[in-house]
C-alpha cells in the first residue's frame, strides 16, 4: 500500500510517472473492494470513476479549483487522494468517514447532498459567484448520465449554456446506468454521440468519399463546405448539447487516464463551460462488480472479496411490498408501476417481470414520476409509485397541486422512511409525515408489520378520489403484532384496566411502544397502545381515547415538527381536549451517519429513555391532579 | 357577436367555412380584449393562442381526445369555443369563471394547476393510460416554450421520446417569451429550429449546387446520400427534439390557422408522439398588447381598451421591496438576485436595470434558482431569490438539502404569500410557512407593513449560515403600524393593562389583530398584541409572554395545519406553559377564485370573526378559571 499512503494531497499525485499512476489506480482500487466488503457501501460507481478522478485532481487544482461529485457516492476515489486513506477504513461508521464528500472532513470537499441532479446547478452558481468576485477559480462538476435524466440538471445545463464566460467543465461519467440502465431519450442521445464520429471526421470522410468519384474532385467538396456554411453549421452532427449553445469534447475513454487529462486540459483552457463526455465501466477492474448484472454491485452489503458473494440478507420490508405488489397487479388490471430509476432498490423488480406494459421506470424524475402519475390516474387506472422517502421531497409540489389539487387516485409507497442511518442526513426519509401534513385530502398510513403493509396497501389502491401514501422503514419488519380490539379502524395492541397513558404509535414505532408499555406496567402505569394504522388524517376515535386518559404521548419516526404527533396536538387543542400531550419524535435537525439504532438511542428514540421521559410525564401529570385534588378537598 | 353565440361545443367549429372562422377569431379576441379589461386576467398569451386552439378543436375531438394546456391562463379561447361564451363575463369573478380551466365547469377541461411544466408528464400520463386500457384516443399537450425551461418538461420529453405507441401531440407554442423572453439555451436551441432549413430542404439544396458545379451531377448527390445513409442521418439538421428521438414537425405560422390544422392532422396520423413547433405572437391582434415592450398584456390589471392604457394602481409590496433591493445592492457588492423568469411580477427589475452582472434570470426554473443560489453562496456572495410564494413549493428539497443542510446564506424572497386569490387554488401562498418549518436553521421573517419589510430584508441579508426567508402578500402594503416596545426581539403593537389575551399575530396579518384589539377593548377584554417579526424560530420571548397571558391566539394568513400557530403551540406545550391556545389560519383545504378580502372573509381571517371567537375563548377560559377559582375558595 505504498504509493496511496504517500498521497497527501492532489498535488502530490502530479510527480507520479504513468506507471505509478496505474499501481496508484490498482491500490486504490483493492482498498475500496476490501473496505466496501466489510463495511458496506457504494462500490461500483467508485471502480468507474479511478482513472477519471485522478485526471481530474492531476489537471485541476483543488481545493481552489472546485469539485462537485453529483449523488456524492462517487466520491471515495476523491476521498482517497484527498489526504483521507488512512481513515478509509472508518467509511460509513459511527464517527468515521462519511460515504458522501463532507464539508467537515476537508475543503476538497463542497457538495454533500446524495439527492441526484443538483451538480450543475452548484457549479453554475460557483463559477457565477467567482466570475462576480472577478476570481480565476475553475469548477469542476462530475454527474453520471443516470442524473441528467433529472429535470433540475436541464434547468442547469440551460442556464449554463449562455454563461459562456463561466470556468465551467462538465464531466459527464457515462456508464449508461443509474442502479440500472438509463432510460429515455437522453440515453438515446447519448448513444448517438458514443457512437457519432465527429464533425470534422464527417467533413473528412465526405471529402475522401467525394474525390473517389469519378469526375467529382475538390471542387465538389469546396461547394459542399460552401453550403455548409450557408447553413450556418446545419449540416455538423450538433448533438444534444451543441443543440443547447454548449461546448462539447469527446467522447473519451474514461479509464484511458492520459486520454482524459488531454481533454479536460482542452476544455480547462477553452475559458467557458464546457461538457467532456467520458465513458466508463460501472464496476471496472473488479470482475464480480462488472458481471453483477443487477447494478454492477451499486451499493452491495458486505460481501466476500473473492467470489463477490453477498453475505445473505433476511427479507427486508421492501421484499414484502415487492411480493404483495404482484399480487395486486394480479387482482387488479387497473394497477400499474412506476420508479424512478430505482427499480431493485423499491422492490418493483417483480412486478415488472410480471407486468412488463404496466411498469414504467421515469429515470431520476420524481417530478414526472408524481404528474404522469396524476395523469395516468386521469386515464382511469390506478398508480402506484415507489420511492424512497427522503426522494419524494423533489414532488412535493407535484403532489399537492397536481395529484392532490385534482383529486387523484394515486399511491405513494415510501421506503426508507424515517432513520436510515448509514448514507447520512440526506437519506432519512425523516420529512415526509410533516409536509404532506398540509395536503389537503391525502391520507397517509404507517403500517407496523408485514400484516399491516399488505392490509393497507390494499386499502390505499382502492381510494380513487385523494392521494394515498403507505411508508415504511429501511430493514427488516419486525414480528407481527396481534391487535386486540380496534376502535374506529384504530388498532389496540396494548391495553389494561386504567387509563393513565395513551400511546399513539406510528408505524414502525409500534414494535417499540409496546416495549415502553411492559415497561411501564412492571412499574405499575396503566397504558393503551394504539397504532391509527392511517395517521393522517387523524381518527375520530383517538381524540375520543385521549379524553379517556390522563396522559396521552405519541411516538413517530419522523421529524418532530409538524408531524403526526404535532398534528395530534393541534386536533386535540381544537376539539378542546385538555389531556396532557407528549411528543417523541426525530429532533429537527441534520443527523449525522451512523447505524439506525444508534441514532434511535442518539436521538432518544429507543424503549428505554421514552419509557423513563414518561414515567417522569406521568408523575408529574399525576402530582399536578394530586395538588388540583388536594385543592377541591380542601 | 352572432357567431360564438352559435358555438357550444368544439364540433361546432368543423362546420364553419374559412371565412366564417376569420370573422370568430375575431370575434373571440374582441370579448376577450372587452373582458380582460374590465375584469382583469391574462390577455397577451390568449390573444396569441386564438387560431391554435381553433385547429386543435377542428382536428382533434375533446372530451375524447383530451386537450392539456401548461400554466391553465392560456384556455380562455378553450373555454369560449366549448360552451362558455354567455358566461365569460364573470370570468375571475367570485362564482364565476376561473381564469384556469377547471374540470367543475366543463368535461373540456382536464389540468387545473398553474404552475408551469407539468403538461407534458399528464399527457404521458394520460397517453400511456389509454394505450394500457387499449382506448384509441388522442393526448394534446399545449406548452409554450418558456414553460420549456422547467425541469420537469425534460424528464417528460425524455419519457415520452421513449413511449413511442403514445398516441401523443405535443403543441410547442413558441413565443419567445414566458412573461420575459425566454433565457438559456433552449432559447438558442428553439430560434434554431426556427430559422434551419428542413432537412429535406438542405439536400434539395446541395442537390442543386452539386449539380451547379461543373462536371459533378447526380452521381456526386448520390454519393453524398450514400455517405448520409452510412453516417446514420449524422448530416441531418436534427435539432433538440429530434436528437431525444422525437419526431418533430414544423415550424408552422400559429396564427396560419390552414397550417396549423395540416400540420396537427399530420402529427395525429403519425400514431406516435410528435413535436409540432407552431410560432406565434404574444398579444397577436392587439396594437397595445403587442407593442407593449415588457410582457405583451400577459396579465393587466383592468385597462382602457381604446389606448390600453391600465388605470393607476397603487404602490404595492413589490414596488417596496423593489426599491430597497436596489439600496441593498449599492451598500452590498455581494449581494445578487436571482428570478425564475419573473423579472418584473417579482420586481427584480430595478435591480437588473442598476447591477446586470449581478441578477440572474434562471427560466421557470425554481430548483436550479435555489440549488445555484447556493453555489453562489458558496462563492461568496449572499443571493436574494424573489420567488411567488406557492412556486416555492417546486424548489422544497432544494431549499433543505441544499441550501440548509450546506448552511447557505441565501434568502428567499416570497411574493404573493397568503391568499392571493383571483387566480385560484394554485396561486395562493398559503403553504410556505408549514414547509418551511421543517428546514433546520431556516429563519422566517413576515413583515408587517413596509417599515419592518425593509428592516427584516436587511436583517436577512446578514445572515450568512443558513436560508432565511421573508415573506409579503399580493397587494398594497397597510399603513406603518408603530412598535410601542420590543421584548426580546418581539415589536409589541398593542398593551394595556390587563393581560387576558395575548395575539401573535404574523405579517398581513398584524394590521387585522390591531383592529381585533380594538374590538376586544371595546368589550373590556385586556389584550397585548405581539408582531415577531421572525416567526421561525419561535421566540422566546413569546414563551413568556404567553405564560403571562390567561389566552394566547395565533393569526396568519397560512394554512392551519403545521403553521405558525401550530409550531407555536406545540413548543409552548414542550414548554410546559398551560395556557389555553387558539389558532387562526387559512383552513388546510383548497380555495375557490374571488378577491383576496373575500376569501379571507368567508375563511373567518377578519377582524370581526376572530374577535367574535376570542370573546367567546375568553369567556370559556375566564368561565373555567372561575370555576377553579371557585372550587379553590370552596
Amino acid at each position: 500500500m505504498g504509493l496511496l499512503e504517500s498521497i497527501t494531497s492532489p498535488q502530490d499525485l502530479r510527480s507520479l510517472s504513468a506507471p505509478e499512476l496505474d499501481a496508484l489506480a490498482s491500490e486504490i482500487r483493492d482498498l475500496m473492494i476490501t473496505t466496501v466488503a466489510r463495511t458496506s457501501g457504494h462500490l461500483g460507481p467508485n471502480l468507474g470513476v479511478v482513472e477519471l478522478t485522478l485526471a481530474i485532481h492531476r489537471v485541476f487544482d483543488s481545493p481552489r479549483d472546485r469539485v462537485v461529485f453529483d449523488t456524492g457516492h462517487q466520491s471515495y476515489v476523491h476521498k482517497l487522494v484527498t489526504g483521507r486513506s488512512a481513515d478509509f477504513g472508518s467509511l460509513r461508521q459511527e464517527g468515521g468517514l462519511s460515504g458522501y464528500p463532507s464539508q467537515a472532513e476537508s475543503p476538497h470537499d463542497i457538495v454533500e447532498n446524495s439527492h441526484a441532479s443538483t451538480s450543475l446547478s452548484y457549479a453554475d452558481g460557483l463559477a457565477k459567484a467567482y466570475r462576480v468576485r472577478g476570481e480565476d477559480r475553475h469548477v469542476v462538476a462530475v454527474i453520471g448520465d443516470g442524473a441528467l435524466t433529472g429535470g433540475m440538471a436541464w434547468e442547469a445545463l440551460n442556464n449554463i449554456a449562455i454563461a459562456q464566460d463561466s470556468r465551467l467543465v462538465i464531466v459527464v461519467n457515462d456508464n449508461e446506468r443509474s442502479y440500472t440502465p438509463t432510460v429515455g431519450g437522453l440515453a438515446t442521445a447519448l448513444t448517438t454521440l458514443r457512437t457519432n464520429p465527429r464533425y470534422e471526421q464527417v467533413l473528412d470522410l465526405v471529402k475522401k468519399r467525394l474525390n473517389a468519384v469519378p469526375g467529382v474532385g475538390p471542387a465538389a467538396y469546396d461547394a459542399l463546405h460552401a453550403v455548409k456554411k450557408g447553413m450556418k453549421d446545419a449540416l455538423a452532427p450538433q448533438g444534444l448539447f451543441e443543440d443547447l449553445g454548449l461546448k462539447y469534447v469527446g467522447p473519451v475513454d474514461g479509464h484511458d487516464r492520459d486520454a482524459m487529462e488531454q481533454a479536460l486540459t482542452h476544455a480547462k483552457r477553452f475559458g467557458g463551460p464546457v461538457i467532456v463526455h467520458a465513458i466508463t465501466r460501472k464496476g471496472f477492474g473488479y470482475d464480480p462488480a462488472e458481471r453483477h448484472e443487477a447494478d454492477q454491485f451499486h451499493a452491495p452489503g458486505p460481501f466476500d472479496v473473492q467470489t463477490g458473494a453477498e453475505k445473505p440478507k433476511g427479507r427486508i420490508w421492501t421484499d414484502h411490498f415487492s411480493q404483495h405488489m404482484v399480487e395486486i397487479g394480479k387482482r387488479r388490471q387497473d394497477v400499474v408501476a412506476i420508479t424512478a430509476a430505482m427499480m431493485h432498490p423499491v422492490g418493483l423488480d417483480a412486478f415488472a417481470a410480471t407486468f412488463p406494459d404496466r411498469t414504467f421506470d421515469v429515470g431520476i424524475a420524481e417530478q414526472h414520476a408524481t404528474t404522469s402519475a396524476a395523469g395516468l390516474a386521469m386515464g382511469g387506472l390506478h398508480p402506484v409509485f415507489a420511492v424512497y422517502a427522503t426522494f419524494l421531497n423533489r414532488a412535493f409540489d407535484q403532489v399537492l397541486m397536481d395529484v392532490a389539487l385534482h383529486k387523484c387516485g394515486v399511491t405513494f409507497v415510501l421506503d426508507r422512511s424515517g432513520v436510515t442511518g448509514d448514507d447520512g442526513a440526506s437519506h432519512n426519509g425523516m420529512w415526509d409525515m410533516s409536509i404532506l401534513q398540509v395536503v389537503p385530502g391525502l391520507r397517509l398510513a404507517a403500517p407496523r408489520d408485514v400484516s399491516r403493509l399488505k392490509e393497507l396497501l390494499d386499502e390505499a389502491v382502492q381510494v380513487d378520489d385523494a392521494p394515498t401514501v403507505v411508508r415504511f422503514p429501511k430493514g427488516p419488519p419486525p414480528t407481527d403484532i396481534d391487535t386486540i380490539d380496534t376502535i374506529g379502524g384504530v388498532d389496540v395492541l396494548v391495553r389494561d384496566g386504567r387509563r393513565d397513558v395513551l400511546i399513539v404509535a406510528v408505524g414502525s414505532m409500534c414494535t417499540t411502544a409496546v416495549d415502553v408499555a411492559k415497561r411501564l406496567s412492571d412499574q405499575g402505569i396503566g397504558v393503551t397502545v394504539v397504532d391509527p394504522r392511517w395517521v393522517k388524517p387523524v381518527a375520530p376515535a383517538i381524540v375520543d381515547l385521549a379524553r379517556e386518559h390522563r396522559l396521552v404521548v405519541s411516538i413517530e419516526d419522523n421529524g418532530i415538527v409538524g408531524g403526526c404527533g404535532s398534528v395530534l396536538l393541534q386536533t386535540l387543542n381544537e376539539q378542546r381536549v385538555t389531556t396532557p400531550v407528549r411528543l417523541h419524535g426525530i429532533p429537527q435537525e441534520f443527523l449525522e451517519h451512523a447505524k439506525r439504532d444508534a441514532i434511535l438511542g442518539r436521538v432518544g428514540l429507543d424503549a428505554q429513555t421514552i419509557a423513563r421521559g414518561i414515567v417522569e410525564d406521568v408523575t408529574a401529570v399525576t402530582d399536578g391532579q394530586a395538588l388540583h385534588d388536594a385543592d377541591h378537598h380542601a
